[in-house]
């Protein structure tokens, strides 16, 4: 039931790749003239309107009033329904320079194409039937996603694996509903040898409760793979914090610091733990450096502690546990996202305190210990159980209300309630995950799933 | 004369695009076996291997270990010569998340391609024939074109302009080459009713002469569209200096400044003058922020001034000339460098002392007059004559080598010189101007004209 009113004979065109000095640059474009459009500002039109789908044809696009080049590119011609958004489009491969791909946007706005708005492709190829919500949503997961883990999560969302668990939940309610219907229409005297029965049984309806919340559980796995966990290293001076700092990112796997010529601070300080993102602070740093007053940095400092998702405090072994430390640990306000480390234990006689894990950051010893602590405090201590796992806010609500109703339904079938309450309540958890999968969905819905998205998505 | 040895066999591949999160990424490979070597990591391999040429195919990169669904991706086939290198070659268009492109890359690489060198598809391109050194270099120009103005020298460039203007060049030594050979083969005894003439004359060799140096005399302005002159902007306090650096960004007509989500500093801090790209320091800036203390800033102010292409010298004119402000235009190391402005003359009454020009950044008088100094200055007197404008090094050095070995040629003809002296004169100036299409080139050459290139172009 797509009832969105959403007028897709209006083209749209937008930079779908990264805005920055490249080889090439792709333009995407969609909209039911869209080829026509297109044409009109390529040298050989032609070429383009007689194209089959899924072809790419080589050329330039041009000022159309001149006639003079703008950029030599590859368009790609691709036919509805066989195209990303389920409408012609053409995608437009030109030279990635930022004036490259300046005049031949310019140009295709000037040939009735708009700027498409952030998601506005994956949009249509909602409203078109090319995906569902769970899909489209993963879309934007994917492109966002900080970690090989996250990726293969979205994309096994991409793939409709999300989708096919809520249609066998959907099943699972409609088989109830019919069960309950059939009661309902036909009073239980006409139905032979069935009198008396009462069409449900509690466990089934928990059961399938407990599959929605477990689903519904799985946001929390899905938020940490995509959002990632703020950990704060913490800590006296000397107690080894830089140290540690530079095993994590020594030992990190994450693929992207392998690639040569990723220079962003935001890329770099990102570091992967069992496919898990963390964002490491080193609070020393914090104070060492960004604060030259000693008070200011202090109080960054204690920030970013209160903020962090997971903190790490360290002692130094050959030091021993003072008062400072043990005020620290004391005074921790969440015991369950305080890892304490007995650091240096390189060097040291001294065994490690109860609670402490002894850590090398010269011989990585302890390391193991350390990064098995830190997923079990993301992840909690269950793990992911499966790789169909959330990842929206928006899901988990709708789930939510799913389990909610299904709640309401065991107590209604345990006290034998009447049929058409009990048929009430799966009806509103049907609808609940028809919402998540788009079979429901207002254009108040599809604005706050789609605004998100970047441009050319 | 392609006489590189190289081996087009080799299978590479490289992200094209920009290295960030964006909606798309386009992953380039090339090499003989390019599609096969693609297929074996493609969902669907017989699709891939049956497509024909400029097709593009839906499907997933996979693991060809574990068969797990890496990317959704479309994959462009182009088979030779019909591609952009002149090789088979497989475009692949996926996610553009980071571990979507490292995943896609990964297993291309698993699968036997290795990762490109900068400018290798470029290079393969050129030794296959499709395209001639000037329009390989045009490629790379295009790319870090920084304004739209330059980006169209540099397209003209990749049409192929400069590559005509130097055959047409070349005919003209060759006819000469043709002339002298036939008296150097048939003695003059042999040839009936041209006994005594002498077959060249100085004036034709001078006009081709000072058509190479023209060609070699663009170099300045085509250094200019693509590197930018650096400004300073200096001055007393309250000179007035922010208000102008406001001025020429809020008059900016550059392209880049349009486009929304364009926050790198680097484009933001360049300013287009004319289709020159400026890049401006305000040297007060320097001082007030980024030096705490004061001498240092004054040092780094010198040091700017002392780089920069242009200083505009700002007057205060309300205030009037100083001591200071004299002393600083007469200590001036390069008056041809210097603009000086009477500034905020929306608010004075003195008139403006000679040679500076009268502006406010409040009504903008005086801009007009102010971007015609620094284009001036820029260009130099003449500007751009006509739109064929090197933009290589390399290719100066060569017209400089042919106009040399065409001046010598001259004054060989004035004197009447041996015939065979003059032919070998001619032919240093031919060799020159192929040596720049590449007719003539070796590895060491090519190295460094594909070195500077990005990977992926």
């Amino acid at each position: 039931m797509k009832e969105l009113n959403y007028n897709t004979e209006d083209p749209i065109a937008a930079l779908a790749t990264g805005w920055e000095e490249s080889a090439l640059a792709v333009i995407r474009t969609s909209g039911i003239e869209s080829i026509e459009l297109a044409a009109a500002v390529f040298s050989d039109p032609d070429r383009l309107l007689n194209a089959a789908g899924t072809t790419a044809v080589y050329g330039y696009i041009i000022d159309p009033g001149s006639g003079e080049r703008l950029d030599e590119v590859v368009a790609t011609v691709f036919r509805a329904p066989k195209s990303y958004t389920g409408e012609n489009s053409v995608e437009i491969s030109c030279h990635g320079g930022i004036p490259a791909v300046s005049a031949v946007l310019s140009s295709l706005t000037g040939a009735g194409f708009r700027n498409a708005a952030p998601g506005e492709f994956t949009l249509r190829a909602f409203v078109n039937g090319k995906l569902d919500l769970t899909r489209a949503e993963a879309v934007h997961e994917i492109v966002t996603a900080k970690t090989v883990k996250a990726h293969s999560l979205a994309l096994n969302r991409l793939s409709g694996a999300l989708e096919r668990r809520i249609d066998q939940l959907k099943t699972g309610i409609l088989d109830m509903i019919s069960a309950v219907e059939l009661l309902l229409d036909y009073p239980e005297d006409e139905l032979d040898g069935q009198a008396g029965d009462y069409p449900l049984n509690a466990e089934d309806v928990a059961n399938l409760q407990s599959a929605v919340e477990k689903l519904s559980d799985s946001f929390r796995a899905g938020k940490v793979f995509r959002d990632g966990v703020p950990v704060a290293l913490a800590g006296r001076t000397n107690a080894g914090k830089s140290s540690l700092f530079n095993l994590l990112l020594k030992e990190d796997r994450a693929i992207v610091s392998e690639i040569h010529g990723t220079t962003r601070d935001y890329i770099e300080s990102w570091i992967t733990v069992k496919g898990i993102p963390l964002r490491i602070f080193d609070t020393a740093g914090l104070r060492d450096s960004e604060n030259p007053i000693e008070a200011e940095g202090i109080k960054r400092s204690g920030e970013v502690i209160a903020e962090a998702g997971i903190v790490l405090y360290l002692v130094d072994s050959s030091e021993g546990l003072n008062a400072e430390d043990a005020k620290f640990i004391r005074n921790f306000s969440d015991p369950k996202r305080l890892i304490c480390i007995w650091s240096k234990v390189d060097a040291a006689s001294a065994s490690a305190p109860e609670g402490f894990i002894p850590l090398s950051s010269l011989t990585a010893e302890g390391l193991g210990k350390l990064e098995d602590a830190l997923s079990g405090i993301a992840l909690g201590k269950k793990g992911i159980e499966d790789d169909v796992v959330i990842d929206s806010l928006r899901q988990r609500d709708l789930l939510n209300r799913a389990a909610e109703a299904l709640l309401k339904t065991k107590e209604a079938v345990l006290v034998e309630a009447p049929l058409d309450a009990v048929a009430m309540e799966l009806k509103d958890a049907l609808d609940a995950l028809g919402e998540i999968t788009g079979e429901i969905s207002s254009a108040d819905i599809l604005n706050n799933i789609f605004s998100n998205f970047c441009v050319g998505k």
